[in-house]
């Protein structure tokens, strides 16, 4: 796995960054590409959203089961987002504001400022709303547990 | 970065797996997860739709511009998804259709029977239809590139 590049982000500690029922990533930041592999954006300019990989940076180990801030029960890590996961690998999806250079404009950020950046894909199709179901979450939702 | 699984698939060759326009990924598969990870899997049943990131093993080395099977123009490889790539990670959104202990029964594989699996996360909300732009990949569907 390489680092092709950095997040820049208004998120400066993890308390920083929107969590919880209804919290909103609207936030914009910088995807810094590495000057080596700046070629790599040829063309990227046509798509409207991204999907960004980077490593969580700030987890030390894993834990099978994860309390999540938007439910009071604990649930099984991969049902969850929580950063402490076997591979510690985050997945975003973003929308392209714009580019210079090496540098692309995103909204939607979600991750620290200084997140190592391994991979960043276009965003092809999506699952129809109508079709997504999100088991502990809905329910969690309902119970109205702690935000 | 942990191996958590392995996919089981009906594609034993690259050349097996559906690409090109119109390509459709309908295939069902099987994450198997790792003995020691398969508590991560609590209340997994609840979500419709699962990410599956993996490993491009066969992959060897990377090159930034990648001309995909859905045109006959190279692109940056981050506009596209290459296997030839800095960080070889694959990125499948599956639909899951049930779980038997540690064994995932899932829709829509497009990986390589085999292929090592580093995560699994829920799928919990889509960018809608109307907003997606594609970029190149519109324009080669309008040239009608080769498939």
């Amino acid at each position: 796995m390489r680092r092709i590049g950095t997040m820049r982000t208004p998120y400066g500690e993890r308390s920083d960054v929107p969590k919880g029922p209804g919290a909103r990533h609207d936030a914009e930041g910088v995807i810094e590409i590495e000057a080596e592999f700046a070629a790599g954006l040829t063309d990227i300019e046509g798509f409207s959203h991204l999907y960004v990989l980077w490593v969580f940076h700030r987890a030390e180990g894993y834990d099978l089961m994860a309390t999540p801030p938007t439910d009071d029960r604990p649930h099984g890590v991969f049902a969850t987002r929580s950063p402490q996961r076997p591979s510690p690998i985050g997945l975003t999806v973003v929308r392209l504001l714009g580019r210079e250079g090496n540098r692309l404009r995103v909204h939607g950020v979600d991750m620290l400022d200084g997140t190592p950046v391994l991979d960043v894909k276009p965003y092809l199709s999506s699952v129809p709303p109508a079709d997504i179901r999100r088991g502990w979450m809905t329910e969690a939702e309902r119970r109205g547990a702690r935000g």
